[in-house]
């Protein structure tokens, strides 16, 4: 899927300075290098920085000296840390390193912007979420290919004709497919809107499944089986994790619970009436599941399933070429 | 965990008369053939009767003669048909054969129990459900193996020292044990309110949430990922299968859904205060799944995780074991 582009960027790319070396962070970091990409880290923890330093990663505890460093090599700085720590780490790249590219890996995009925004690093900001596991955390829990297949969404609501703006965005893009991520453009709004419906959700959810049926007691866990099972799975995520997720995506969120209560409602309310019948809700619920399973094809070897979008950064056009993809879903590639 | 029984019915066992060869009943006559238990069928269509004759399986269309020689042979009757062909199935059994032992394999047992009981059929009746997959259908989908393993409930509302209640009692839990499956006793109220937990009300929400989800447009489908795509799983099973079974229990449902509607509905006010957390409900829903899976290794293998009791038939004191079983979903061997 990723083109051969013959812009200066993918032959010369400029380096990657990646601030946070969780999970996400970390993981980054060992793709990039795979991929022979000029890559250098930052994090709070010694004990993270020496453990990346043993598996031979370009890192430090200096965050000073290594946003300094940014600034002087142009890097593309990625914000890897949770929502908490971002507003100290912004103080710190706004006065060490504020013209260089800007983006992160949060999984909730609204508050990012505004905190970027806040701290004046709007115009080089371009935001990222790699859609990718979050169970576990630390560096030891980092891998290379994680991103493999994924979708990376990229924002673009700054999207502007400013050179410098454009080639952040096509940074961002080419460091996304440098890890095998599949990249779907998409506004902050858009983008906190559709993760509370197939993400957020579906956590939330989950754990009232599972409170529901331990309230069943004994019986009710002995005979549970697939559907349960299934239907629950992410409650075995921690519970910390959830939480901070949802809380950091409230309006969205509520939006899409206000519509699943509705249809519980209903179908409570159609339970309850002796002549009242589950049909439409059924026939509904099974259209939209094979919506999604048609759309879910997503690998390099099944790209066909969803939308493919060719973008020319900067050319006349290319941000409604990103809107009508965020309409569509699409996938896009760079030339 | 079968237990070598010295019991006369285990070493020359009666026959059983599988009246409805769908998926459940179908695949159920295929276990007795291979277990070397004598079985006979009936199914009502001719194509299916040919199918299963083709495949060795003793069957016919003529109902009556069916039931008359499950009279003769003191076969014990398996009801395999959906709840809207019970009543005429039963009319025939109370004529022509209302002395033999009675079960079923019906997902909800309390629409059973009363048909039964209208029938006149309630002294031999030991309701059955074996919690196994219902998506496919009809004679090609049957197989060996089906059971192997899943929970195969046996109810007990009729218990009574009656030996040839108790005597059928013993024949469905052999019947369910022959086929690889775990037999777990339950009264009709006790296992409604449980699989409506865990089974009915997972599929209404996975209905919910596809819907949900598919509102959000094609941007929200074609970002969501494993916990979207596990947590509407279900939402992929034939409408009509969905609908009928949840309809089947209508007040255990009715009852698990706004259990789960006070929840959402908790968390959806939690979300929309700035200072609600969600907190308290995501370490709720992190340990019930916890229990579940503590509970889940439900193999032969790893027999330990769910309580298990031995239930002499008959003996002093036994159908209190049952009740206890119930309460603490143990499973049970027969000696």
């Amino acid at each position: 899927m990723n083109t051969a582009s013959p812009s200066p960027a993918a032959t010369s790319p400029l380096p990657v300075c990646v601030l946070g070396l969780g999970l996400i962070g970390g993981s980054l970091v060992r793709d990039l290098r795979e991929a022979d990409r000029p890559v250098f880290g930052w994090n709070r923890s010694r004990s993270t920085v020496d453990a990346a330093a043993a598996d031979g990663v370009d890192v430090s505890t200096d965050l000073v000296a290594t946003l300094r460093r940014a600034a002087e090599q142009d890097a593309l700085i990625v914000l890897g840390v949770p929502v908490p720590a971002l507003p100290s780490l912004l103080d710190a790249v706004a006065e060490h390193a504020p013209d260089c590219g800007l983006t992160d890996v949060v999984s909730v995009k609204g508050d990012v912007l505004s905190l970027v925004t806040d701290h004046g690093l709007a115009a080089r900001y371009v935001g990222g979420h790699p859609m990718a596991g979050t169970a576990d955390s630390g560096w030891d829990a980092t891998m290379c290919g994680l991103f493999r297949d994924a979708v990376w969404v990229v924002t673009h609501d700054n999207a502007r004709d400013d050179p410098a703006w454009v080639s952040t965005w096509r940074q961002v893009v080419e460091m996304a497919e440098a890890t095998g991520a599949v990249v779907v453009p998409a506004r902050t709004a858009a983008h906190d809107s559709a993760v509370a419906r197939i993400s957020h959700l579906p956590h939330v959810v989950a754990e009232a499944l599972s409170i529901t049926a331990d309230q069943g007691g004994a019986l009710a866990l002995s005979l549970a089986a697939t559907s349960f099972r299934d239907g629950t799975r992410v409650a075995g995520t921690a519970p910390r994790l959830v939480q901070a997720m949802c809380e950091n995506n409230r309006d969205a969120l509520v939006t899409a619970l206000n519509e699943t209560l509705d249809l519980l409602t209903s179908a409570r309310d159609a339970l309850a009436d002796p002549d009242g019948d589950l049909g439409q809700m059924t026939r509904d619920g099974h259209d939209a599941r094979l919506r999604y399973e048609a759309r879910a094809g997503r690998t390099r070897e099944a790209p066909s399933n969803r939308p493919f979008i060719q973008v020319q950064p900067g050319a006349p056009g290319w941000v409604d070429q990103l809107h009508y993809a965020e309409t569509v879903g699409a996938q896009i590639g760079v030339f």
